[in-house]
């Protein structure tokens, strides 16, 4: 089923009410409401993880579901990513978020992502209960994401071809703008040279047809919309008028 | 220089210390260590932001450089996304993270990615500035990024090929040609619009902000080389030349 396809977020042993709640509101940004804990620390229902799940996001934690293991929060899930930012011994393949994600779209059961606890992260033992490993390629100097960014990053990838998403510019052209088209470039640059021509800018003579190439191939390179030319016109006319 | 190619980047009149201390640390997981602030609400240095970056982030508190406007912060700056969530009605690209920062990669100057105050993002006076809009895709029901997150997403999708890629080629400047920077835009903005209102190109007066906006948007917008820099103060000079 379609709705199914969305994966799981599995918090394993979660510490601080607050970082649960951070979780969440990462969650849904990108669409994700399906939450589930294993052994939070402080208990659950926990305050803090409300207060800091504001809004729409705190229906994301009324609906978690809480497990004792995580072999048993895996109910339903056929295919579990592990994160973790330390490399294992264990055999197992590793994805980036981008791939695992890629991975997770084209799944056709109910995939799981795992993350562990704040400190120190998942176990050797959580791991194994995965079927590969997903790590964010960090700067090795500084790995320090949070919780709820590696929640966030995972959410951003699982999104990134769901959502919609910002139209893809052609060169530098806005969308919705037209583009001019090439007569009304040459017309400008008509106007400008025969302008220019008059106000003596085309000087020395020598130099002349250099120049004039020069403001004609500028005005051809800069990809300017209809309302560009307008506007491009109209100070032209200002500035001449007498 | 390959050094230089790493984004700046910019927070403009941010709130709170604390943000920006978790702005840096967002960085520094990427690898980015360029940071400029502009108007910081509570001054600098903020010992908030120095609580919240620990360790390595620190250094990146320490060597930012805080600014007055923005225009001067966009210095030695040839390339500049804005990230703002709402639509514009500024005639701008839109990028995602993903094709800003693969854009980013394959420039050859200096670009920068550019955040606005926690609570209400960018003015359009600051959007106006940049070359472009980067907007992170979420969920339009629960649209809640907070700035250190913003940061982390574009910081992330600038790390995520640092494998040699096939470097795009940016904008229409032709090779070998210099990208105009920031601060010289800034002025060929400032010329014109100073010599356009003597002129009476801003009217009726109601109208004149609008104009003023557009005008300043067409010139961040056009990917303008050195040249065509010296070429557009000439034809004004000589225009208005008595």
């Amino acid at each position: 089923m379609e709705s199914n396809r969305q994966p799981v977020i599995i918090l394993v042993r979660p510490q601080m009410g607050e970082n649960i709640g951070a979780a969440a509101r990462a969650m849904l940004n990108f669409g994700l409401t399906e939450m589930r804990l294993v052994e939070p620390r402080d208990g659950w229902p926990n305050p803090r993880a409300v207060a800091m799940a504001s809004g729409a996001a705190g229906k994301v934690l009324d609906s978690a579901r809480v497990y004792p293991t995580l072999a048993l929060a895996m109910e339903g899930v056929d295919y579990a990513f592990a994160t973790t930012a330390r490399g294992r011994e264990l055999t197992k393949p590793v994805f980036t978020p981008a791939t695992a994600m890629e991975k997770a779209r084209g799944h056709d059961g109910r995939s799981a992502i795992i993350f562990g606890p704040e400190r120190a992260g998942l176990e050797n033992e959580d791991v194994a209960r995965a079927n590969a490993i997903v790590t964010v390629p960090v700067n090795p100097d500084f790995p320090s994401l949070n919780l709820a960014q590696a929640v966030l990053l995972m959410g951003y990838e699982w999104g990134r071809e769901q959502l919609p998403t910002a139209p893809q510019p052609i060169g530098r052209r806005p969308a919705g703008e037209v583009a001019a088209d090439r007569i009304e470039i040459e017309k400008l640059g008509d106007h400008y040279e025969e302008k220019l021509g008059d106000a003596g800018f085309f000087f020395p003579e020598t130099k002349g047809p250099a120049m004039r190439l020069n403001l004609r191939n500028m005005w051809s390179r800069l990809d300017l919309t209809r309302g560009d030319i307008q506007v491009l016109h109209g100070i032209l006319r200002q500035l001449t008028r007498r």
